[in-house]
């Protein structure tokens, strides 16, 4: 039993007595707690040693007071297990030395067992399941395929994004049978994930947003809709967060996702119009939001929260990741203002239960 | 007289007989042409020296077939001529080397006179205007108050544009009273080179899309309305494309802009059914369509003349700039793709002309 459990009711629009808040990479840089973890050990031996995992998924539970801990992992682990070595350079960001170009390389891409070759990160979210002992719901996470491909085609620095258009619109079948690869493989990876014991998971389209809308339906949307199809599970909710794709937020709100992440670019309230019906919608502070003074965050909560309305449905969050210089502070205070100023928006349950 | 007057026309949403395109930075690092005047002077000497900018400004019209030039030059000038040292790095980009970031910052910032203390961009018009002699319309450009603000405080690299942001945040008072510096300058900028033989002029707001609707609203959008209710001008159009900012495409047509440029990630045909009685669109392919083959090129000009469908009020373009290691036979590939498809939307203008 999930004590605190109003970020799983409001990804159903169950009534709330508040609105949910969870913050995308809350488990990061800007605690001190983290560095104080990461300085021990790096980056992807954190990802592969459950204790450190998690020991920082807990961390902004206790420290920020989030309604949802989201195990603490690296989107490239994927592409990683299926034989690609990764380098995770502090200054430089994720490295893949020996990138996909061509079909030689596609073909070498191992088909990957998530539960087995993954082992580590199941054993992550089964240990923090344990820790958090019910306190608040945990999230697994995934790539999307699109945005995995990204990544392994560019091999890093991603100026402009070239190298994987040009794989896209010169061979397009390698790409796509890439694609498919990886939707089975994320499909099973967040099927095990919910089996060790993820009450929700999430799927990062980072990249969406770099194509066109024909394109996206095309490369990402279309292999989002089969994962969340091929996905094993109870009631555990399935978010989508595909930043920069406001022309296809219909589509997205019919691929089967119970939740639509929003980035900070677009009114959350004239989206719930179009789409609020059919899913909840998560988000969507301007993360850089958190540099202003308190009453500027405040004000920007409440009209957030404004824009959305009344009643469930809404599960507030960045717009997209918080940033490593940002006061920890700054955090708290976003979250006890999304605790403290949403309950209007709930009145009704609220009395409901009073009564 | 402008013998070839199809863009000043679509602008206007007259009738043409067949769709014009330009290509946003067409005089560009891709061209072999430009490259060889390029190595006899580095890129700031280029834009100040009136011989060398018109020559490259040129060169697209007669290599690429292009139906308007655009003055080679840089946005950086403004703020470089009121004070600030800028360095062009080529592995980097520009360099701001003390970029603004406190009230003395922006107190120093020099109130300038566009027509004389930027003359080598007047005289580099005013030559170029001359060496066309009439075949095709030449286009003068500034960028937006708000994207030059972002260079002028980011200074360099931009991670995150969260030193802009943490400014505009927190003194907001200093980044109004900049901008507005700016927007005064802008205009009498545009105005300058409209006196000087520009036909039309393009606002560049490349970083709008970083802020959220609100802000959009004030940081930005209204600056360039001020902009354009400033710009002395008689028939010439105003071109406004800002990147990213979907949300607000209704109010950017109501701006006093003419033309409202788009980028690759939303449907044209979508966005003419809501502002395209009010301004000419200016669009949309994916400037990475030109690593594709020939065919795929060809279908996608289709697909976009054919969501713009018929009738005048489309500039065929990309939706941002061609990158450096596009081959030139591929932009003249889409130039020749867009004039023939084109015919076919026009065909009442054509064969009228034809009686």
């Amino acid at each position: 039993m999930i004590k605190n459990d109003l970020f799983l009711r409001a990804c159903k629009k169950q009534p709330v007595e508040r609105t949910p808040v969870w913050i995308m990479r809350q488990a990061g840089r800007y605690l001190p707690e983290y560095r104080a973890v990461r300085e021990k050990a790096d980056f992807l031996t954190m990802c592969r040693t459950p204790e450190l995992a998690a020991e920082v998924t807990i961390q902004p539970v206790d420290i920020i007071g989030v309604d949802a801990a989201i195990i603490f992992s690296d989107i490239l682990v994927i592409p990683e297990a299926m034989g690609m070595e990764l380098e995770m350079i502090e200054s430089k960001g994720p490295v893949f030395h020996h990138p996909v170009r061509t079909d030689e390389d596609g073909a070498v891409l191992k088909q990957i067992d998530p539960a087995k070759d993954l082992k580590y990160v199941m054993d992550a979210v089964t240990l923090a399941k344990r820790e958090l002992s019910g306190r608040v719901p945990l999230i697994g996470f995934s790539g999307s395929p699109w945005t995995l491909l990204t990544y392994m085609v560019e091999g890093s620095g991603m100026k402009n994004f070239s190298v994987v258009k040009k794989l896209m619109y010169n061979n397009p079948l390698l790409a796509h049978k890439i694609l498919d690869k990886l939707a089975v493989t994320v499909a099973d990876y967040l099927s095990a994930k919910i089996e060790a014991g993820a009450d929700a998971v999430q799927i990062f389209d980072t990249w969406g947003g770099l194509l066109s809308p024909e394109d996206y339906k095309e490369f990402s949307l279309s292999y989002i809709s089969k994962i969340i199809s091929l996905i094993k599970r109870k009631q555990q909710p399935v978010i989508v967060f595909s930043k920069g794709v406001h022309q296809s937020l219909e589509e997205l709100a019919s691929s089967g996702a119970d939740v639509v992440g929003l980035d900070w670019t677009i009114d959350i309230g004239t989206v719930r119009k179009t789409i609020g019906e059919k899913v909840a919608l998560q988000g969507n502070m301007d993360p850089t939001l958190l540099y202003a003074p308190d009453e500027k965050i405040r004000d920007e909560v409440k009209r957030i929260l404004g824009a959305y309305g009344s009643g469930s449905g809404h599960v507030f969050n960045l717009g997209h990741g918080i940033l490593p210089d940002v006061e920890p502070e700054k955090a708290k205070a976003l979250v006890q203002f999304v605790k403290d100023e949403s309950k209007a928006f709930h009145r009704k349950v609220a009395e409901a239960q009073r009564e």
